[in-house]
């Protein structure tokens, strides 16, 4: 699989010889950094990294954004060898993320009830050939969790407090966990729940991001943001 | 090492086996999960991972923030494997996040000019055990870069622009390069330089952290905020 | 009443002639723009504006800021002439501007329960010299409102919505109210009455305020910023 | 002129007594606080107030936002009989703004270079009935200010700072100069040339507006949100 970056930045992921764009045939067969295609356009050819099959993967259900992403991984600390359970997977975004954290020796078990979602994500996880390091399951996270000694639990579900005591069972001591609700009344009864099951150095976060523009005529934040994703809850067990 | 973590939430790293606190000495001579002190009170005990050794390490320099740090992970998704190089190391945290998910097959080559601010940061790798993973150079690292194939740099630096034509020839393609200026004029130099340096890809973010309370009288975001800590500047090799 | 100003910029509302800093003492005697006290030391020399009324006022209770007390002015549009029920009166800044506003044709009738927060309400105003424009009524406001054909009401209240009807009876058609409430769940409940009752346009926003600092250095916005004060519900009546 | 308000909460501002919209055509000649159409819709018939002209008028330029004109009123503490001076007029909506408070003793003289943009800032000025408070001049301000005793200067210019000279002649003591630049460098350039001019209290901010959205699903922050309109610096003249 090749990335194709064309002169604007738009990206494409590639799989097999030729690619057909709206500038032209892009024969890949040449090893070059540059290819041309047929109507005289170039392209750079790059071998994707995450972020890029990241950005380019076929979406379901909500999908996790960098912002978002990056507190989860900076504020569990998680790192090469750790266990992690994961539910709903949606279409895999933070199962891959995380398995090219913990690989070779950690894992990645992620649950997901819905079927289709579980398919999408099985084969997004394929395309970053991440699939030796994440374990998907069909399977209802509420129904409990196998896993033990697990390090970080995320949990991006309709009623994550259904997990909560499942989770505490499956965490090593000290292990994390972190929810994420766009709801204000989730984050709420998620925090009630965590407290009544005893988790500890609970904090709810939100974060907001802003991009600087350096323009010709100066530079100004951006004038489209992104006003709310959701609240991200982190907790540990002690 | 341990983590004691006292009934208000108050951590402690703790080498040896007594430790005295203002809430009286504990033994560390015993395996169990919940120590007391020779005054009564209870501790948790818990083997630290890489969050509690940030959270209470030595600082020295900027100290860079976790909303901050979790950017730098997301947007490169940097990963199990790959070689990082870091200037300047400062107290090391952004240094030990890497090399945490890098390990055991990747590096972290770590360059700080000023010799107190290295001293600080090899305790501080040494007590997180990752200095099998972690390069530090006492060097400049505008005086250039000899690691290839890079899959990330990172640069905490007055003149960070100094180092981007280093940067360019140490990174692999597809590399990522991710610059931290606090000033908006830095950020502006930063951007021009990756242009006339032929980076791709060039984003400026920044990031704002809200914390949310729950508390009896209801929910609100907490009255303090951290205004500002710097920009992020993105850009890849092509 | 004058507004001295020294070289720091921190700013004193004296009445009477001499004044006593810990720069010295100043005789405000002399017309002159700009004293020096015994020691030297110089001050500018003005007469005071509202809003350095505002800044110096004795405070009890919650005290509006000005990117609140902005939103309620631009939100609703309140000009000359126009009458404005608000309770309570806390300290009486958000009547003071607002009575700063309609005058000299329009009226601010101010309910406050707390005798304590009445009297240094009163205080306020007569130092603003706009006791002419605004009733200061010490009532509970739940009770009932007696004015009629209101352009705005403002209510910053433990239980705003037990005003809601009384608001709507005493609203102008096309008429405002802005509610106050620091809480989730009050704006929450706000929102929810104001429907009940058949409340229009509602509305229900926050104000966030950053400062650009610049400095030698370089331009940033401030370390320092407040992340929360309040949610402000404005609605109408039709 | 009258306001109507549909059932979508949709407004329109209408002149003369019939009126045609994809909800049938309505007549206004009777005296009704709800009026049908002809097609059974009905519509709320109301007095227009400042707010819905400035929300239906017809723009030129940069056009204000409530959150940053929010700001000009409360941190200028604008009141009645203030005289202040305004340029660029745009298309009128901050001079109307103005002119709603100083009225009817004050008087708002705003200065336009550009005689299309002074034609519709004029006409909206007659829809709000202000022309009695508005001195509206096609004129280029940075070639003087003839009014003296000012309290508040406006500006919203390209290049502002060729104004302050003047601005600092036409004020007041104690009064104060606002002036709205969405470039940072602008912001920059303005705070450095306020410097010069020995303009005092020097301040520069930027207002981000959050909107909540109360749903059955739950409440959030709205998933958009304007990421920048301008800083907006403040100074007075001491």
């Amino acid at each position: 699989m090749k990335l194709l970056v064309d002169k604007k930045g738009r990206k494409h992921l590639v799989e097999g010889e030729k690619f057909q764009t709206d500038l032209g045939i892009v024969d890949l067969n040449s090893a070059a950094d540059v290819a041309k295609s047929h109507l005289g356009h170039e392209f750079y050819v790059l071998n994707p990294k995450l972020i890029d099959i990241y950005e380019k993967m076929p979406r379901s259900g909500s999908f996790i954004l960098k912002k978002d992403l990056g507190a989860i991984l900076a504020y569990t600390g998680v790192g090469s060898g750790d266990v992690v359970v994961d539910a709903g997977t949606g279409s895999g975004a933070l199962a891959l993320f995380l398995a090219n954290i913990v690989k070779p020796n950690g894992r990645v078990y992620t649950y997901e009830i819905n079927e289709k979602f579980a398919e999408i994500a099985r084969k997004n996880i394929e395309k970053a050939g991440l699939q030796e390091y994440i374990e998907l399951k069909i399977k209802d996270i509420a129904e409990g969790i196998k896993e033990k000694n697990v390090d970080l639990v995320t949990l991006d579900l309709e009623e994550p407090w259904k997990v909560f005591a499942h989770a505490k069972n499956a965490l090593k001591r000290g292990g994390f966990i972190a929810i994420y609700t766009p709801y204000i009344e989730h984050a709420k009864r998620t925090v009630e729940v965590l407290r009544e099951e005893s988790f500890k150095s609970i904090k709810t976060l939100e974060l907001l991001e802003r991009e600087l523009e350096f323009r010709e005529k100066g530079t100004r934040p951006r004038t489209r943001m992104l006003g709310h994703t959701a609240y991200i809850t982190f907790a540990r067990k002690y």
